[in-house]
């Protein structure tokens, strides 16, 4: 049920460091939040003396590193030393599927860390911690990718059969689709968080998403998935791709609107939520460079393209998403905006 | 500080599954002993019904799910389902350095598996769990290993350099050195689980020792090391390796005396010795064939010469050992039995 593709991590110059730069953009704006979320709204029970963070879809880092760091810093602001008997001790808990590269996130530990560390392999969508177990989780950037592609989307005789290649907004069964799949996932997840949180704890969320009213296909992001699509069909023209296969193709992706989230956030009823803004910062959307462009594609997509269609195809779209993507610049500037979201959800 | 190597796991037909299959062999014998122990040993606090077991040094599997399954099925009878208001949750801690394997630990967990899985990177002669929070302990066949060749052995101008590739036995000051160098390290260890598991916490220890009154020198594993000295002295004369290199060169390992173990758990202070057995099972010793002999070096050897020598010589040694090991045979046979230990300490 799982997906089982990860992020492109590390591998040269031009994958994920440059998108992670840009995320860290967004963490470092979180940090601030966090701060303020931990010293007014955090109110657990702190016997042990033990502090347990998750962040949950960590990949390899070194992003996943500066979140808990945040939450460290903040939680030590609120509860100093010298008021406790005995240090409290963090646990961190580094969550992501079992077939993401923990080898490579253990080895690039930062050297300065104050905290146990553990790595949880295993879908977010289930249980991966002890009930009660947690005190702050986090999720930055993943709540966008679904456990699966849903039903009928990638079934040419279903009324839901999606023939673009993900961007919904087209069509009402579509867009049904992925919506009721988004519901499912999101439902699970925070099932199983409601579970490991202890009362009190707290959930940061940061993602994309989209504002009530806006379309997927209206945006950049939407545009740009269109974009490649279009790609694929032309990697699919040149034999490298077989087009039947193509035809039932999809992403398990979905950046719901403000709405679909809060109204899974109460149907769960286990969480008060306590900050659900949007995010700015100085880059509020994808810079307009072909070369940005299509190394972000790589890292969030290359490895599903490669595990499906193989290297050379996905090396293929990737080169015509760089040379073809000047012509779309115009329709891209006038796309209406995404939004960056900080969730803040507080444990009944 | 800590030492870089790991076993050889999972390299094709010839590495870790025949080892294993020896070590097997003990795990099972270990298992009825584990099930009485508690049963009628462990005390503990369960009011979280939460049950945390660790293995230290666990490597990648298989054998580390079969010892932490061992332990959960012990629990288990001893809390039944039905005498519980809520289900215990048990979550298993797999500790190793950070250089150990953990992606193939957690892509080979058993579907079957009913905990919450998570790997625990680092060092087992420092701290690597929160205060207080672990229930039972486990450590198989780790502890000869020590943080690092003890100081003055690897150094020609030191009394106690040895000139010999491992064996201890011949020289009054290699065998200090040694000594020293494991109560320092034991001691890390049981100071650290010590602090990590709970009062009335249970902590297994399985592994080779010696009886009191043998030198090392003496048993088959002495020989066989001694041997491997040869073996690398051959490999140093084909220009392979480096002969002043190889001069300064030796093992950290030390397989410990019953009275070293006992004395450096008195010194530690926090634990009673509830058990401190000999376990005896159909395979006593290495069976004496020649191709196991070379199998079993390269799995506990072969990682730490191809780091220090590269793959070349280590892979000459080996051939060597598998080539010349016949001519040592009828000493084998002459050995002086080793132990093989199951100590169960309980934390007061």
């Amino acid at each position: 049920m799982a997906p089982t593709y990860t992020m492109a991590g590390g591998e040269g110059p031009n994958s994920y460091s440059q998108h992670s730069t840009y995320q860290r953009a967004l963490l470092e704006v979180a940090k601030a939040k966090i701060n303020g979320a931990v010293s007014s709204k955090l109110d657990i029970n702190l016997d042990l003396n033990r502090f347990n963070i998750a962040d949950f879809g960590c990949s390899t880092g070194p992003n996943t590193f500066l979140a808990v760091q945040s939450i460290i810093d903040a939680v030590e602001q609120k509860y100093p030393k010298e008021t406790q008997d005995e240090n409290i001790e963090f646990q961190v808990l580094f969550n992501d599927h079992s077939n993401n590269d923990f080898n490579t996130l253990f080895k690039t530990l930062p050297s300065t860390k104050k905290y146990f560390v553990s790595g949880v392999p295993g879908s977010f969508f289930g249980r991966v911690l002890p009930r009660d177990s947690l005190h702050v989780g986090h999720c930055s950037y993943s709540l966008h990718w679904l456990s699966q592609v849903p039903k009928g989307i990638a079934d040419k005789n279903s009324p839901a059969w999606n023939k673009d290649i993900h961007c919904t907004g087209f069509s009402k069964e579509v867009v049904e689709a992925y919506h009721n799949q988004f519901m499912i996932d999101m439902g699970s997840f925070l099932k199983a968080r409601g579970e490991e949180l202890v009362s009190g704890g707290l959930l940061f969320l940061l993602g994309s998403c989209l504002p009530d009213g806006v379309k997927m296909s209206e945006t950049m992001k939407g545009m740009l998935l269109d974009f490649m699509g279009k790609c694929l069909h032309d990697v699919a023209k040149e034999g490298l791709i077989d087009q039947e296969e193509l035809d039932s193709f999809n992403f398990p992706i979905y950046p719901a609107h403000v709405a679909e989230f809060k109204k899974v956030i109460e149907e769960n009823g286990n969480f008060t939520i306590e900050a659900f803004e949007k995010i700015s910062h100085a880059n509020e959307e994808f810079p307009l460079d072909p070369n940005f462009l299509a190394t972000s594609h790589k890292v969030s997509f290359g490895g599903v393209l490669e595990s499906r269609f193989g290297k050379e195809a996905m090396e293929k779209t990737m080169e015509f998403i760089e040379e073809k993507c000047p012509k779309i610049l115009p329709q891209l500037a006038s796309a209406k905006s995404g939004m960056q979201y900080f969730i803040m959800l507080r444990r009944n």
